[in-house]
């Protein structure tokens, strides 16, 4: 007896291929034009064949986004809940810059207004928020953190200063993203445990 | 007699004509499409006329960014050339949302290549990456830093900071650009006085 779900598993199964393909190809290659073309001929699609099971251009690049942090945060998040799962991703960042093109290139959009990323970004970044909030939860548990900061506020100078990182490293990829994120977080530890204000 | 420098001197005037409009209106409006057709309006020029004096989309864009830092740096920076100088221009940011806007959109997308904008950000980040590590030296001086960081790592942080809370600010025009900016300022001031490591 034909199973009811088997049409749809089939369909979930090449999209979740396309995705693993796309991961890939955009890690080498960021999401210009032939990296559609490269997806499709190692899925062995025609790229409308592609867009059959994405939509459209945009929708298939925010799938890979999406993909890209629930694969990152199963290999670095997981092991390490505090703020070194956090920068193993971003060291792993250095061996990806074509996600890196992407993240950096769609969050700008997205932060225009009606881009197709627009609804994953702001969710991403209040789920980031969470994340860095609990950050700050166990660095304060640990002592390197004191009680004299918003950890809300920690999350968004992290996750600005982060962004803002990439951006840079795309333009000289000798920076080390890693030790600037280190920087700003000893930081705020230090505001935290009470320095001094100076402006 | 005519003088030779007549015609040149007269398309440079228009120039700076639509550059001061197209200041205003993409403060209001930012660099859609609609922005060109008012700039184009307010000149009393058809957007192909429009394009006689830059060429493309993009290079008008770029020259606005560029007349923008032009009158930040005067309005701004020549009165205060410390780190309250780059605060300002941060507080001012949030008065002209299409100039952010147009900012985040092209450095990222100038982070990526072959963008019109790429050699004007290069420029830029250099020249800025100077500025800081002016507000840097300025801070030892007048003792809110110490000697323990370096001060190019300083300017990268910060910039990469102010980048990416400018796109935050984007999705959330509540919160507090300068306060932020204000946090990681004091907390590389705290290493520099020798706070201690934590990661």
């Amino acid at each position: 007896m034909m199973s009811r779900r088997g049409p749809y598993a089939k369909g979930e199964a090449k999209r979740q291929e396309i995705l693993d393909v796309a991961l890939e190809v955009v890690a080498e290659m960021g999401c210009r034009k032939a990296s559609n073309r490269e997806i499709a001929r190692r899925v062995g699609l025609s790229q409308a064949g592609l867009m059959h099971y994405f939509g459209s251009r945009e929708d298939l690049y925010v799938a890979v986004l999406r993909a890209r942090d629930e694969r990152d945060d199963a290999a670095f998040w997981l092991p390490q809940q505090d703020i070194r799962g956090f920068l193993a991703i971003m060291r792993h960042n250095s061996q990806v810059p074509g996600l890196v093109q992407l993240y950096v290139e769609f969050s700008a959009e997205a932060s225009i207004g009606k881009h197709p990323a627009h609804g994953f970004f702001v969710e991403r970044y209040a789920w980031l928020r969470e994340r860095f909030i609990g950050f700050v939860r166990f660095a304060q548990e640990d002592g390197t953190f004191g009680a004299g900061v918003d950890a809300g506020q920690v999350a968004d100078v992290m996750i600005a200063a982060a962004d803002g990182i990439q951006q840079q490293w795309l333009l000289d990829r000798d920076l080390d993203m890693v030790a600037r994120l280190e920087l700003v977080w000893e930081g705020l530890a230090a505001v935290s445990r009470g320095a001094v204000p100076t402006v």
